[in-house]
């Protein structure tokens, strides 16, 4: 699946030496070359600057695009020669200072101006509205769907057909498949908790990924769900979160999932199909969990899980381990 | 205590014949008696359809009213003969199917729709609203109690006397004792997180069953506390909840208890008086914990507890093992 | 830092002999002095009556200038003779009585009565505010700050400059520095989860303290943190806090702190300054965690740790350890 972000305005494109100035690189003797927009290595192509910031993104360095690569000294001598190397001693540091640059307002998530217009129901036909709802530009909801009291949905939302949005939700930078179930009080989209660490000053990380929630979807009250930094955060199809769910930035959830109350997902894991996992069991970041895994609940999931198993525990371990070793 | 659901409108009895239709099991040859509700075994009459899907429930079965039994093959034989047997693939399925045909609203939690009414002091006299308060109908509020800003109360809830519900809450399909507080952005009501996995679009299951929160309750922030399904989400007297607590759909806690801050339960547990929770632990499922428990931080709980134990521990285990095991 | 509490309103000053009453002890032959407040032993000046509850603050007694001291009969004797002793069977219950008597607003936590202004802009130059915004008396919010939708300030807070508050945001009882980001749905200030166990009807606890919340802080969504009952809950300077964190009262958080989604502090720990806490972790009570420490995810701390610690586990132990036992 394919979306275009509709949320990010992007600048024009510049010139490599705009490049070196934004990441006070002092300035090499190379050709020009117009650079339109920073990607990761797999979907850049060669108008984009990239970037390679750790060994495990080795093989996707091999047939990324892209002719111009952000990395540190050590990790140069990965990137082949045929590349411009831009050499910086925070990759990452260096990525979100190109981001920002190309997309001014991805960094802050400041609440969009809004009042409560009286013509809805002229602008949106078939769709039913409660009290107090906050809508903004260019929002599209499909027929029969439903949004609650004191809602707010930021501008550029879809939303499908068929949805039944609760009250107190706040959703921005996402798109809502049909016949899915918002409930009150869930937060859909803020950017994610992503900065770098810096003594009296963080610098925060700007996020222009958005948050992508298939058909048939259930988020329960009270779920945070916050988009990508550069890729999407993605629940698939017919998945349903319970209450208090918390998903970080990054994180791409299955279809036909079963995601049991109070669990939380840290940054940038995969979540296969058929996943069920139970109350109050947490997933660290950057992990990938198979296809048809059951999480039993309270486990603290560190490791990738491989398809069709059971786990539990903290740390997660075979669920018949678990039980032989607690009985 | 018995408490009449006001919530959700049930329809006329109808017929064997017709249970068969929405069973769609094949028409056998039976005397067309009138069924007037579907109920759990213990709490039917010879007049509702009752169902068994566990063998746990034997006991229940010999004892009931009920002379009409959904249930499976397999667990037909358990069934007296003197009952009708209506023999279904999933006996939970065919109970959803019959309970949404008797209750049509008892699936969706769509918002109500509620506009602020600027009389509400005429119709509560000595109740205190906050800004934008919406309230539904026959909702029943006692005097001295205080309803906060951006509140909704929906149709037919009723609030004791000198309660203070908090700001950004929502309640609804809950009876509300005297003297309650419930805090700011507390959820209430909502239809629990009980479905029917099936690829592609989830089967939800109906939610006919109320929150009932006892007299000098406190229902911490952001809580969520979801309705039962055919039995009722029970908070006792003087029990009080932390912030961040989720309550799943048919649990019921007991008078005095101490639930702290994001402790979770998931379904149909029951907790007894005098139970102490420390932070973050979780109850399983379908367990019985005793009275006066006290249930360490981070415990996760997931078999019974007796009356008068101390467990700590994940799995929980008594907790002078635990201390000693953790030394 | 010392800052001045604002949020809650002395009474007079009262005598020896009324405090006899509030705490029903019988009267004793002593020179009627006057009693200005109730203190914590290390603040308490001479015209103040302090408490002291427990040998743990031993050495605090022997410097405290309160010639007035609640304590028990078993703990009297460690209270110099040359101070009045008010023997009480449960001293933190005569805490509450007379910290209730002095502070009489400071056990409930009622909505203050507010409604939307049209003329916020001209009170509070060069502030941006969302829709549905209440404000109460007294509030100060600093040049360039942003107010949400639906967001509740209630009286005296103060809010510095160039802030970014979410909508559906609740703040009171709370002082917050510069350049502070709190994303929706926080509830910042409300008493925390302090009683007595009482059959049938708890006695909540008088929180007089305050939440201060340094510079450049960022608050997720959906946090809730509580203030202080006598001392205050404090966000250090550059803190930054992930969605659905629990702060109860009296925690205090360090500079350059990162806080994962859905941690917990129960009451009264103290953290130190640059210290990461992963995902899930749980701090138990009255805790002291040094600087630069670094808690894995999920785990559950029940005890001190030391500066420059890693730990992991529940309970939670020098990660090595954890990792070495969980290979």
């Amino acid at each position: 699946m394919k979306y275009k972000n509709p949320f990010f305005k992007k600048r024009d494109s510049i010139y490599l030496n705009d490049l070196f100035k934004i990441l006070n690189i002092k300035k090499k003797k190379y050709k020009n070359v117009e650079i339109n927009d920073i990607k990761n290595l797999d979907q850049s192509t060669k108008k984009d600057v990239s970037f390679f910031h750790t060994s495990k993104y080795a093989n996707m360095l091999k047939v990324s695009k892209s002719n111009v690569i952000i990395t540190s000294t050590k990790l140069s001598e990965l990137v082949p020669n045929t590349k411009i190397k831009l050499i910086v001693e925070n990759v990452l540091l260096g990525v979100a200072k190109v981001t920002d640059y190309f997309y001014p307002n991805s960094i802050k998530d400041e609440f969009e101006n809004l009042s409560v217009e009286k013509d809805y129901k002229d602008i949106f036909k078939k769709v039913k509205f409660g009290s107090n709802v906050l809508i903004g530009d260019n929002v599209k909801i499909g027929k029969n769907s439903k949004i609650g009291h004191n809602t707010i949905i930021e501008s550029n939302v879809r939303i499908g057909k068929n949805c039944n949005i609760g009250s107190n939700v706040i959703i921005k930078k996402t798109l809502v498949g049909d016949n899915v179930t918002i409930l009150d009080g869930a937060i859909i989209g803020k950017k994610g908790f992503g900065f770098f660490p810096n003594k009296n000053k963080n610098i925060k990380y700007p996020h222009i990924g958005m948050v992508i929630i298939g058909n048939y979807v259930e988020i329960g009250c009270n779920n945070t769900i916050d988009r990508g930094s550069l890729s999407n955060t993605i629940i698939g199809d017919n998945s349903f979160l319970d209450n208090q769910v918390h998903v970080a930035h990054n994180v791409q959830i299955g279809k036909n999932c079963i995601i049991t109350g109070q669990v939380g997902f840290a940054g940038s894991s995969t979540i296969g199909n058929n996943v069920m996992i139970g109350g109050q069991a947490g997933v660290s970041g950057h992990l990938k969990i198979g296809n048809n895994v059951k999480i039993g609940g309270g486990s603290g999931v560190i490791k990738n899980i491989p398809d069709n198993t059971k786990v539990m525990g903290y740390p997660a371990k075979d669920i018949k381990k678990f039980i032989m070793e607690n009985k």
